[in-house]
């Protein structure tokens, strides 16, 4: 039985949690906020605000926000469990002898069900057994693991902002769009889907379609006028040309 | 039964002779192309080379790039019959007695099936009559139907290059960091998929995460150093910006 104690409440904290705890192999021993009012939701578990308070575990597994995980990582004094961080950035920390990586290439909303089942989870270590140890925790939550350094899961990191939190921004902009125009953005979801499904079977540079890609000027000229916000309309431009060049 | 004659062999053309092709409530009368060479893979069908040799019936569908469309559509004399284009940018032609829009909102590619269950198809006639013929198409092969008019479908059509094409380019950049650094562009695939399904719970303004939502920017900085394309780097700063003031 691998025991984990998870610190953090966040969006990925939240769904680590769940899984945790609905896992027969894993034991979640502790929680672990320095505030007690977001404890509270968990009050069915042990928790605390006191990193003094935390019990022995196998892995510490620390999600909370990268600018405040150094910082916590040295406070913590159980420097004989791995301690790993869930960051798609930052590097290990040469000062901490087992610190980690378990960074799951994921977006978590806390209110969306996550399925952890075939979910890549990059893995870091610093000795082999430790790389072990957490392979199995991926294993228990059915997930895929990867052996990926740091400069590798700043690459991920960086690619996957590309394709998930850009992407999410233009499905944003496709709402608003229609949204001033009272057209029902639920027309656009099966674009969406199949856009998404595609890369399944072709890879993106196959799949492209659209003005840009046709280089059929008159219409791109025509969305750059129906477009009234100069930011958008930048985007626009940008990314048609990218096309463009992607394609001479 | 529904008489349908398709004009064109491209992406389009090909999804929609698939599916009358096999629908026992709509007859295709024929398959026009101007090229012989095109028509070799609708051995099995009745098609043409020349307009003038064109067979009556009650729809004619043209899927053809939209430089061609007003063109040949004046060149149809078979004005007695409703003559549909499936172009998201082009109006309605004042010269044509029934000219249609049946315009199918989603991305084709020859290769991969494509289901008309649920997909929207915005329609646009001059004559209700008309209206409620190109609907009961639409119902034929289980898509959904949307009254919408020239200037409402232009902005459609400008949505869908945001959610579709510019989607898809993103995923390409995506793609390419992968290859470049000998990451496998599979262990994007459920973040891609998931970001994806989030419309369905979440409007894209409240499914947003990311270092640009965070205002992140040792993050931010460091992401735009790590691209050497300087045409990404100024996506990644215009994408960043604009989500930054959606969050002001």
């Amino acid at each position: 039985m691998l025991k984990v104690t998870v610190l953090g409440t966040g969006n990925v904290a939240s769904h680590f949690i769940n899984a945790f705890s609905k896992n027969s192999d894993i034991q979640l021993v502790q929680i672990f906020n320095h505030k007690a009012e977001t404890l509270k939701t968990y009050s069915s578990f042990d928790t605390t605000t006191q990193l003094e308070n935390l019990k022995p575990a196998d892995v510490y597994l620390v999600c909370i926000k990268d600018d405040y995980i150094e910082g916590l990582i040295h406070k913590i004094n159980q420097h004989k469990a791995i301690v790993a961080h869930t960051s798609g950035s930052l590097p290990l920390l040469d000062s901490i002898n087992r610190d980690a990586v378990f960074y799951p290439l994921q977006t978590f909303s806390k209110d969306k069900n996550i399925t952890f089942k075939d979910l890549p989870i990059c893995i870091e270590t610093k000795h082999k057994s430790d790389f072990k140890i957490l392979q199995t925790l991926a294993n228990l939550l059915e997930a895929k693991s990867y052996a990926v350094n740091s400069e590798q899961r700043q690459d991920m990191h960086l690619a996957a902002v590309f394709v998930c939190n850009f992407v999410n921004h233009l499905y944003h902009i496709g709402h608003e769009i229609c949204s001033q125009k009272q057209l029902p953005f639920d027309i656009l979801k099966p674009l969406i889907q199949e856009t998404a499904d595609k890369i399944n079977s072709k890879i993106p540079r196959e799949a492209q379609t659209g003005p840009a890609k046709r280089n059929d000027k008159t219409t791109i000229n025509r969305h750059i006028h129906q477009l009234d916000n100069p930011d958008y309309q930048e985007i626009y431009r940008y990314l048609t040309s990218s096309i463009q060049k992607t394609y001479e």
